[in-house]
């Protein structure tokens, strides 16, 4: 009887409290209507819907579909803890949620000191909160994580949330017993912290949802977070180079669809820390997509730098320029903001996607579909700027991407061409195939990472990077108002620099391949006035081609013919 | 009678205050000399000099000399506003100094909430400041503002100025009306901030008159804030550059000419982010002027990252180090110093310019002119270091620049001598003419931002960078104490690379050169024996491509007439 | 008899102090064992036995056993002192300690003001720190280093330390009368320092004895601190280049064994901003050991950007996690850190040493004493991480590394091939010898910073740097967690560029050597229908330039003959 009450009880608190949360919560229709869920949906049902979908490897979940390809080291462990993980078999000790901290603060003290500084081990000090204190909203956001796992039946109706302790993550939240180390530990996927933070989790896999494009320019739900693993292991040349160490150099940023520590980092889990514009830097950054260094050269960045220690990094993000004082801008008050909204959706205004040399981006920039997004960002860009300032900026940046990618591709041609004669370097001799599951071609992604004999060729090298490097630089350098990182330092000068060179590669290559070929009619011309054809020396002719022999070998053919025509 | 007996007031008044803040004014001479005043000018006599000659097209101002080749696109009206700027003719509201804020709250809020912080909104605050206070200097500053425009006409003689609003600086200073948007807004140009900042506009004005070289090796007043935009138009390949997306990034940074905001950011115009060293970083970075990159690599700027937080930055420039408990050298208190008074001209020490293979320069750095100024700079490094040490240091870098700059020449000869043979890969058959008003010629500065086709060829863009952007940087990492900048990292292992790169180059295109000579040797004394010698086809021999493939049709011709002859 | 009570005072207090400390400190067993001193040993033994073998030159002080190639420039006398430095002659002044004080004050302002801050100049401020202060160590610290003065007779039994000011470092500690500038000054050396910091002299010195290679893979002692300037002057290339200025470029880091205060900056000497990772940034940066930049871009430095101005950097290194609030690695708590214990030897845990490339350390890094070392690294990581991480992620950063060795190698052996079939472009004929003690080789390290003529070519220029600076990154990347930085920015990318490059410039000049082969056998083949072959023309074409020309004019008397003996 007192459990049934109990029961009702919870249910229409959970009810209650779930209203009251989700009318002020950013998880997109798009997401909604994928689940086939409508808004009233319980906290239970969006979870379990969200993490069904998460966890299938049909939906992108897990080693993708070139797992014959690779095999995991040891650490994959710690980069898709779904896939790979297994708990520890040599650790044997059984532990109370009291046991993890009081050893750990010896076996991996900075585990345990960080956690003392962070929310989960303060739960109290949230409650107490004063309405005065800009981390307030802190309260309700414990409110509503235990009104999720009410929802869930992981916390009685009248049960208060204690801690979120070691044992909560690595076992199971609001464990009461203890764990065995060998069989019991867990390490957090993303969908073990949905299990409190729902909302921040369906935020984060409406990216899915939100970014699908309209002809297939990228595949649907990518470039995200929510599936930046997938991104990686259904890359060809990932899975199939040999060299496992340096690939999961790739998976330690694309790691993001598996866990949320790349942000939050363990085990503090910082909000202050994950505003920063810093706690993206890690991966953002570098030679084929330098967020970072973009922002962090542009006056944007350096306010950021010189002013931010005044700032109050405690306000949420909607409050971040209005209360916390704030006077730039930071990655997160630009690519999490929709709408005057914030949210774990970073990609609802992605247009070119960092990569303006991906197939039919280019083409797509001032279609419907990206034109709305446009004015997303004439939005987001009036919050500190004119109206006519925002759109005559972002006109700027298209159209200077655009000429980098003109130039790009008019340096692509020139090698495709090169290809199409059988022309670059060891062509015809020298050149063996890629690993699967890569295949032969020109100027290939894969080329930038698996090297043999003259696969690739130096210059196709040099207009891969243009293409993907040079060129997403330029229009990285636009997007973030760093006008050497488009103009002279990165973009602009350095695809001049590679267009030189491929240019005066094609014109010595084709220099080489005449050259060869006057000699080869000198050699043949010659033979046939004073002496039988020389087989020896002409197959030693060595480097360069066969084709050049072939050919060399079609024209003693026809001078051949010719003579006997001739008579 | 009372208007009049105010009138002698103001004169009375504005005249006294003027001789005391004139007597600290850091205005040189020179630029008394160049407007043909002397010290005792009210601030009206030299506001109007300055601002006749800024805005005077003869001295720099606008579109320059190669206005006819370019055309300004959309964004241009914020980079140079006198010359582009026109007001928003979408935007209706006819709005009062109180309307402006009220509106803009909502339509761009971080205008608002960046001047609300500002000191333009907190006048009041200013004259309440204690002597004490690090910041009382303000308030002598505010009375200086208040007796320029008591000169201009613009303030009252018992008049206070309440504010710096919205509409001062984007309608008229202490405009007491109502604006149109689509008539009356300006975008505020440097002579609109010296209006009230006459004494910073005066320095920085000055910089035209200090930096007169002895033998025009940059043109007079260059380089410098002051006449950067003009630095900018009278470039030929930013005006020649068909891509103006691109070649506005430059603007981007040469805009100091223009406005005052790239240092004092708008809407809060800080001076303490000012007078910190990241202020000058978006524009001062990067491969051809690495000074950020250097400066922060350095110990100085090190210790600045690591200390900086302790030291009180609300302090005036002149008392950083006695009174703010600096430590270190920032961008400001070296390059603002001259004979231990700071102020808005920059170049009064300068002698390399940054550039050392500017014609004339590295010769130059002997003479009176450079000695003397050598001499401030000891002065500068003695502030905090012996002047053994100093003068050791500054021999140092002269040498080691020198050093930079004889690798740099070697280089160069090389490529000169290519070009003179016509060796460069298809020179003489396939490269176009720059867009005017640039010229055809050997490694151009221009075939940084404009290759088509084998111009420029790969081995000039080498030889081009390693004096523009290499030696540049050798110098720059040189002077700004950051050994890995001039040793290894960027300097001299660059350059020896790129010289290595130009010394194969041409060995390799000279010996293709050679063995096309003997080919075509070959070919023609077999023409000889048989007929008289080919001129014509021997002529063209030098080009490669089309050319060789004539020749090797000329040789079939000749290959059929000899089958025949041979009969 | 008062003066002999004061003595047994001082050796019975000396000796009681100097026990308690010595227990304390962290010098390595192997430093009492290299010295021939027990840990008993007093603060003077200990000082002389190290500064003996610290001044001795077949111990590595001094100009090294190149010294007769180099000659120092006037800046080098700071950055050896013992070897170059002398007194300024100018200046007359003979002043006291207090003179120094105030006649500096004008002169070198900063340099007063700096050491107002510092320790040095506040004593008193030590003595009465309340244990509760963090830095309360501090004054256990100031009476071991008043043990030290004792013990060498420089202070009194009773005596207390007043200050530490210019005079005690400058011309003698605890000096009491006047000094003369032309003189009696000194500029200190690390041993200068040691005088009172016996300890840390000690510590850093051991690094001597901890880093004895089992193969001489590197010289004993080496890399380190404490023998940094010995290797700089032991560098043949550094010896031997004629750019002395750019030369003392690697010296401005290579100091260390010379002095204190590259880390310890001058002359506030703050141990904050000793314990900040800034402060190894000036040195340890760049193409070739790019720490800093992998470090600060990773989550490590990056969560200290974010989060360290939140932390107690007055703690000292043993509490800077658990009473620090520390919650990331720096510089210091890894590489200072040695079994749980913190100093000022920073090579214990050596392993890769930056250069995987180096001879011998990758056949090493399976050793037991590399596996040793290994095991201290697990115990470092573990403050923070899982023994299972860490020895995952430490076996991943081994692979990647002699993945990246094994593609370094491959494209080595290219280009060794070229050089032994003398196919380098001017390898014949145009490549001068290096500058002594260098000798003519393939691909050697002098290569990156003296060039001439021929020498190098391209293509071993692109193959040093892939092993000294490509690989060096790719293993520093995998150190410091920075997965750019291994994967695609710096490193595996890089390598695969400069390995097609490799391989397209070796296919390339062996089909031009082939073409001049299959040329000069036209040539050859022409004349022995007319006259004997010419053996010694012939065995020169490999080679190009002058044997060209030989040929070219043979070729020209060939078809001089012929065009007789066709009449």
């Amino acid at each position: 009887m007192d459990r049934m009450w109990r029961r009702i009880g919870r249910i229409v608190l959970v009810t209650g409290l779930w209203s009251a949360v989700a009318a002020q919560a950013e998880i997109p229709k798009e997401t909604y209507e994928a689940l086939k869920l409508d808004r009233s949906a319980s906290p239970q049902q969006l979870y379990e819907a969200l993490v069904k979908r998460y966890k299938d490897p049909a939906e992108g979940a897990g080693r993708g579909s070139h797992a014959q390809y690779w095999k995991p080291i040891p650490f994959s462990k710690y980069l898709d803890p779904h896939s790979f993980y297994k708990p520890p078999a040599t650790v044997k000790e059984v532990a109370s949620r009291e046991d993890c901290v009081k050893c750990h603060a010896d076996e991996s003290p900075v585990w345990v000191s960080s956690w003392k500084k962070s929310g989960h081990a303060n739960l109290d000090r949230i409650r107490q909160l004063a309405p005065s204190d800009p981390t307030f909203y802190k309260k309700a956001k414990l409110e509503e994580v235990e009104a999720n796992l009410r929802s869930l039946g992981k916390l009685g109706a009248g049960e208060a949330l204690k801690e979120v302790g070691c044992i909560d993550c690595h076992v199971d939240v609001n464990a009461q017993g203890r764990a065995n180390h060998a069989a019991d530990l867990r390490m957090p996927t993303a969908d073990v912290c949905a299990t409190c933070h729902v909302q921040e989790f369906a935020e984060r896999e409406s990216e899915r949802d939100t970014i699908t494009w309209p002809n297939n320019e990228w595949p649907k739900g990518r470039p995200s977070h929510a599936l930046d693993y997938k991104a990686n292991v259904e890359t060809t040349i990932w899975a199939g180079m040999p060299q496992r160490e340096i690939a999961e150099g790739c998976t330690a940023c694309h790691q993001n669809q598996n866990k949320c520590d790349t942000c939050h980092t363990r085990h503090e889990f910082s909000v202050v820390e994950s505003r920063k514009p810093q706690a993206c830097a890690t991966c953002h950054n570098g030679i084929d997509h330098n967020n970072w260094e973009a922002y962090s050269l542009s006056k944007h960045g350096k306010i950021t730098e010189m002013k931010g220690s005044e700032w109050n990094w405690s306000m949420p993000l909607k409050d971040a320029f209005a209360k916390g004082g704030q006077t730039a801008p930071t990655c997160q008050t630009c690519h999490m903001e929709y709408q005057g909204k914030f949210s774990h959706n970073m990609v609802r205004k992605v247009r070119w996607a960092n990569y303006p040399s991906a197939g039919g981006v280019a083409a797509n920039i001032t279609s419907a579909w990206s034109e709305k997004r446009l004015e997303a960002w004439v939005k987001t860009c009036t919050q500190c700027h004119s109206e006519s300032l925002a759109r005559s900026y972002l006109e700027l940046m298209d159209k200077g991407t655009l000429q980098g990618l003109a130039k790009y591709q008019e340096a692509h041609k020139v090698v495709e061409k090169l290809y199409a004669d059988k022309l670059l370097p060891g062509q015809t001799t020298n050149r063996p195939a890629p690993p699967p599951p890569d295949k032969e071609g020109v100027a290939q992604f894969f080329q930038l990472f698996w090297t043999q004999a003259n696969n690739p060729s130096s210059i196709e090298f040099e207009v891969i990077e243009m293409g993907e490097n040079d060129l997403a630089k330029l229009h990285v350098g636009l997007a973030h108002v760093n006008p050497g990182g488009w103009t002279y330092t990165e973009g602009w000068e350095p695809m001049n620099r590679a267009y030189s060179k491929i240019m005066s590669e094609d014109t010595k290559l084709r220099a080489m391949a005449s050259l060869q070929e006057r000699v080869a009619k000198l050699e043949t011309r010659r033979t046939s006035l004073l002496e039988p054809s020389d087989g020896a020396t002409r197959a030693s002719l060595g480097g360069l081609g066969g084709a050049l022999l072939l050919a060399g070998g079609a024209a003693l053919a026809i001078a051949r013919r010719r003579g006997k025509d001739a008579d």
